[in-house]
């Protein structure tokens, strides 16, 4: 399936973002912009690669989608790379423990595209080599997705990955531009009807994050220091679900300012 | 994406054979070999390839899908190849200038199930690296599969090609005999992962919202009656939306009440 057509130019219009968390090998970040670059993915994110930046490797291994590796920006931590974005897949070899939507690259091939036309910037999250993302990786994104593979074999390299989901990108977005008055998505998805608001940024949503978790550990919510990792994970999970509002996360910070000085109104209430 | 659950056997049943043509490196022979093993796909046979069979390369970047490469079947030309075949399908980067019907993966993954489901034997072809299959090798097949790429980066290499063929077809198997993937979420929607929990009752989450209400109203969050209906009707939307789990409605209300102690934690401290 070699042969490129030099003439012609790269889909414009916006796309999912592609964030590599921690990748170990500059080759697998170069494989992986080449498979970007075969279905009009742009952006790469790349979160504390191992061997540093800028990569030789990468750029060798990307053969031809230098623009790609050139362009890419390097981030410390994966809270930062996902500050700028409404919604976030994280990519998996197969659902966690965890109460989070599921989606098939197909379905979330569809979802971005709803998602993209609505305005709202997507990242997709691939994990490190050996291991993948690790579960507090997972539980800042949204949604998991994975790949229907054969089970006694289901292990698919970075580049693939993101082969397979740019792939279904790729394919809704072929058969609507293919259309000469592309009509907006349907909005027949887990779509969110957002009325003078818009969807919270994860810069939003992690500043919420953070402020009802420091009330909790101040109110001494964390009994077992052990649990209290799982318990933030599932936390943020539950109101990753519900894919707020920018005007929801504010009302949710109200309600927790509200409620750490509710014993106070109380108490004086009873003085008075 | 890593993950391989070893005690699952590969899908059983008939699937179509993969025919590498003049393959160069046996790098690429190995790695088509780890793609067809991720999508249940068994038979290769190699036309011709450069460097003479067996190739210790070819072993090496298969890395695990071993049986495919021992059972490779080695001819010496394409003709001789497809004898037992049925049908067969010619992967290329674009349309030729010729009379034949031209599918995607997608549409050639559904024809390959009704096909094998009426007893045909299929072969897919893949070309060399360079230059992919040549006219008369194109000629030989009933079917043209192009994948939509990016025409201005249009070049996959043999085992992404693989790749995506694989995918299409596994998807629809998957879809077909559901068993061999119990972990594929619903088909008709995005599905909900509910470890060591169920969903909560309205009974739950009704008492919820009582006991967060009434702390807010307590805690003089709703400054101005007029809007309290408003606000009361925004919050119980944001959690409906989260689909909360029975555990997770624990979880909140514990995080409500430890709130609302909070600043009294707080002054105990300051006090000490």
């Amino acid at each position: 399936m070699a042969g490129t057509d030099k003439t012609q130019a790269s889909p414009d219009g916006a796309s999912p973002a592609v964030v590599l968390v921690n990748p170990q090998l500059g080759e697998n970040i170069g494989t992986a912009a080449r498979a970007m670059a075969n279905f009009g993915l742009r952006d790469l994110l790349i979160v504390d690669p191992r061997d540093g930046w800028p990569n030789e490797r990468a750029l060798k291994a990307a053969s031809g989608a230098d623009w790609i590796i050139k362009d890419a920006q390097i981030h410390a931590t994966l809270d930062d790379a996902l500050k700028g974005f409404n919604h976030v897949y994280a990519t998996t070899a197969r659902p966690r423990g965890m109460v989070k939507e599921v989606m098939t690259p197909e379905q979330a091939g569809r979802d971005m595209h709803q998602r993209i036309g609505r305005g709202e910037k997507l990242a997709l999250l691939f994990g490190r080599e050996r291991w993948g993302l690790n579960n507090d990786e997972v539980s800042l994104a949204d949604i998991i997705v994975t790949a229907p593979v054969n089970p006694a074999f289901a292990s698919l390299n970075i580049a693939q990955a993101v082969l397979l989901v740019g792939y279904e990108w790729y394919k809704h977005d072929a058969k609507t531009l293919g259309q000469s008055t592309p009509e907006l998505p349907a909005l027949d998805g887990p779509g969110l009807q957002t009325p003078d608001t818009r969807p919270a940024t994860k810069d939003e949503l992690y500043g919420f994050f953070h402020h009802i978790e420091s009330e909790l550990d101040q109110a001494g919510f964390f009994k077992t220091p052990e649990k209290k990792p799982g318990m933030i994970r599932n936390m943020r999970n539950l109101f990753a679900r519900a894919e707020l509002t920018e005007q929801e996360v504010r009302s949710l910070r109200g309600m927790v300012s509200s409620l750490t000085r509710a014993h106070l109104k109380r108490k004086q209430k009873v003085e008075e």
